[in-house]
């Protein structure tokens, strides 16, 4: 890099961590639903050309914190992240019950917008492996997009072993009142505990396009494994979540 | 963005893509430690312009997947995650018995490198908020940087109600045995209870410097609370993680 490109970066790095301070204080002028200065008048603010200061708002769009429309400029998201709390959305007594995972969610639970089963498939290495499947063994896979006001917000594949399940409601789009852990349950395989791990990548252009984000705003890629009784892994469940839509809540006793 | 940026950039997309699931899956020439195709080789190999290859390249190395050096190529990484134990590792049996809370982390545990400890500060409001700080209390911040083989991970500021620790070794850079759980305990507020809030963002300016990422590189910010038996906030945990280093683990029961 240049000098000259190193010195505009740190220009552009300065402005956005500016706005971003304005907008995390929730200052006058930077609170939900805001218009933010446009990039001529950062530009003669800061004393830097405008394409500096547009590179600087663009760090703020690509990060999900502002959205920009053509000609309007940038107003910051007026939309408050999904709580998505880990532990007690996963009791035995929300499922137990028929109530949705997603019910503890702070009173806003996002919509499937889009669901597909397909049985009968060979799952990638990495999930053959946590639901120890043998050479052969195949599994099913429930897909779904979830939506928060008509905004993708996160994708859903679960993998569940092929013969545990066939036959089963958790092969149809509707698996009924307590969803597939109800029905794992009826079919004796309960989820006594789960492991949920958790990565940060950059999208693949696939799950870019189909949570509409630019491919340069991470993603977290957060895969639940539920375990029964008898310590068998009977589900894989790989979601990819926009990082602009979610705070991820664990809360546990010492 | 004109017709032919949006071609190039799809195609940067692409290659990115492939390189990924390449390394993902392990295959020959994209384990750890082994050398990519260079620009050259890969612009020949897709028809596209070397700079649309290397562009491909950058976007590895922005998300900590490869390692890049002058006339070196790239590389892919060979430091595996740190692999973080969420709830295990905060277990009262873990920091009672005055082992450190990172023992639980696969055996490998990052050193802390840089440690400042400052009284009397005015913490943000935000955190003031969980604190329950009345107007004019102060808090006690520990502030420390985590490294794991030279580089740093993690970046970690402590903030305990100033009234509650003053005068306690939780105030020294060493907290003795147990660090400032047990602490805690000994001022008679052991922590109880705990929560883990995670969100994901781009680096402040500072916060890459010191942890030596790209600015485009997203972090993990994760927020941990503790609260004693009384339900009294304690202290609240801000930590920074470099999002190419980490992979975080809750398990719990059903």
């Amino acid at each position: 890099m240049t000098d000259e490109a190193r010195q505009q970066r740190t220009k552009v790095q300065q402005i956005a961590d500016d706005l971003k301070a304005a907008i995390e204080r929730g200052e006058d002028g930077f609170r939900p639903g805001e218009r933010l200065p446009g990039e001529n008048a950062l530009a003669s603010q800061y004393g830097v050309a405008s394409l500096t200061a547009r590179r600087a708002l663009k760090l703020l769009s690509t990060e999900g914190l502002v959205e920009s429309k053509k000609g309007a400029g940038a107003r910051v998201l007026s939309v408050q992240p999904i709580r998505r709390r880990g532990i007690p959305r996963l009791a035995s007594e929300q499922w137990g019950s028929g109530k949705s995972i997603w019910a503890a969610d702070d009173h806003r639970a996002p919509d499937v917008d889009q669901i597909s089963v397909q049985e009968n498939t060979t799952p990638p290495e990495h999930i053959r492996n946590v639901l120890a499947l043998a050479s052969g063994e195949q599994a099913c896979v429930r897909s779904r997009r979830y939506v928060m006001e008509g905004r993708p917000v996160m994708l859903a594949a679960s993998y569940l072993p092929q013969e545990l399940v066939a036959g089963s409601p958790i092969v149809q789009a509707d698996t009924g009142p307590g969803g597939i852990y109800a029905r794992l349950s009826d079919l004796g395989h309960a989820p006594t505990r789960f492991r949920e791990e958790i990565r940060v990548r950059l999208p693949t252009s696939e799950e870019a396009a189909r949570l509409s984000i630019p491919t340069d705003r991470a993603v977290i890629k957060l895969a639940r494994t539920a375990f029964d009784a008898a310590g068998r892994a009977v589900e894989v469940n790989e979601m990819t979540l926009d990082t602009a839509a979610y705070v991820l809540d664990y809360e546990f006793d010492a």
